[in-house]
């Protein structure tokens, strides 16, 4: 099995050689930068490190393909949060400590840096083909699934310009589908069940969405490096607002002793699960905290 | 060879099955309906009419494969237009005759359309993978290519933004790269000589760019469809402004001479050479016109 820092220096490498080619020489430097910028330094890394963990637990033995769809999956998340900054939408002045890209960059290259990241996870992934075209077709189906129309990140992000969302409905669209799509990635690329994986992913991405639910509530500002009451703001769906911060929390915990049990026996199903608890804990409100100006770590 | 009728059927029927698939049950209304909205009634269709011209020509020995990369690239291309139009970009109100997608459905839905479009396309074009793995990988490296970092059509659209942008540079990206690939894509996937054909496209795009550079300052809106003035109104490169009206038409002229002589001998290279004579009567602008409240059709 694969230690979590090799899976990092795999994630880290592979994201830098597709930025390096978007910004090759002849490329209008400033998209260049803002994609960079958008992409490192990152976050967690958490769906990319799941998509590779999960690989690497199935045998691994196409790193190129898992470590593209690994990537591909990062470069969309990345992108979606770029596009959901935006003005039109949340007006985030902050992500991940430092200015939202549009602050950093203007509106017109966050959209263009948001639209570039989009194909170049497609690039990234399609570069692979030739190294297992059945496995890589099934991989260009589950992500394309996970971020388009009718179930992924764009539906989940649309049902905010609905009137009649249902909260269910709307996470998994926004949050669970790309979580769904980096644990089944992670079994196809390696040649795994995809199934059976995918189930692993679908609550892990329920539990994401339901910790971002509550940092939105309770969260610090300054901790999170992004703006909090954002939902509140928008009166958007919100597990909190919904079932209470109890009934938030006794969810979350549930979802993540759901997805602990899902995880497939396999070689190695106990390090899976060890990371997925380990994860957690990083977005979980510590016991009896006050209910505002709590902190805790970014989930993503 | 196939008449333009069976080609613009073959084009409609596969954008219909796409967008079908993107707005199936169960995917939010509202986006679906603004994806259809940017899609349907098409312009002229030019890029995916000359992407299975060419396949047609070089034997269309896997039609469903043409199509696919016909229909990408129509979809990547209906995409830009969604965003250019954006307040951030052109802040344009009309296109193709009706309210632009941010006017009629909002700013957040016309980003996500473009988004999902862009989704949609690398997903049409990857279920075709396993039909010929080869041209498929080759396919999606030159339609990535196109529209991508760092010479497609979002880097076209940065060099806005950028200071010191060269105008050839600029018009190569911004509308010469979905043209060359449009002309690329069609031999590859009919396994023809993607270099040869590739230099018809990236004529024909210059002529399309010194056309609408030509329209942006002679034409008639209502006939356009879309505003006119507007490379004026953002300081952005002109063709007639770098060369006067006479000496962007002399461009013009020779551009659409240039594309007719690279088409190589083929099966179908008087229709194809035809076709391109016919496509560019429609936009080069009467002889001794004068130079404002002149009609033309839109290039595309």
């Amino acid at each position: 099995m694969a230690t979590t820092e090799q899976l990092s220096t795999r994630i880290e490498s592979t994201l830098g050689r597709a930025l390096s080619r978007a910004g090759k020489p002849g490329a209008p430097p400033k998209l260049a930068e803002a994609m960079r910028y958008a992409v490192f330094p990152g976050g967690a890394r958490v769906r990319p490190s799941l998509c590779l963990a999960v690989a690497s637990s199935c045998g691994d033995d196409q790193p190129a393909l898992a470590d593209a769809a690994g990537a591909a999956i990062e470069l969309l998340h990345c992108a979606s949060l770029v596009h959901d900054d935006l003005p039109c939408f949340d007006d985030a002045p902050t992500r991940r400590g430092k200015p939202s890209v549009h602050r950093a960059y203007g509106e017109p290259l966050a959209v263009l840096a948001g639209d570039a990241l989009i194909v170049l996870a497609f690039e990234t992934l399609a570069e692979r083909i030739l190294d297992h075209p059945a496995r890589a077709a099934h991989l260009m189906r589950i992500v394309a699934g996970s971020v388009g129309m009718p179930f992924g990140i764009v539906a989940g992000q649309a049902w905010e310009s609905e009137d009649d969302a249902i909260l269910a409905d709307y996470q998994r669209a926004k949050t669970g589908s790309l979580f769904a799509a980096a644990t089944e990635a992670g079994a196809v690329a390696a040649g795994g069940d995809s199934q059976l994986w995918r189930v692993v992913g679908e609550r892990l991405g329920e539990a994401y969405q339901v910790a971002d639910d509550i940092q939105d509530v309770t969260g610090d500002e300054a901790v999170l490096g992004k703006p909090t009451g954002v939902d509140a703001t928008y009166a958007r769906p919100n597990a909190v607002a919904q079932h209470g911060l109890a009934g938030a929390t006794r969810h979350l915990k549930q979802l993540v002793t759901d997805a602990v049990d899902a995880v497939p026996p396999c070689a190695g199903q106990a390090m899976l699960q060890q990371m997925i608890l380990q994860q957690s804990q990083r977005f979980e409100p510590p016991p009896n905290a006050p209910a505002a100006g709590r902190s805790a770590a970014h989930p993503a």
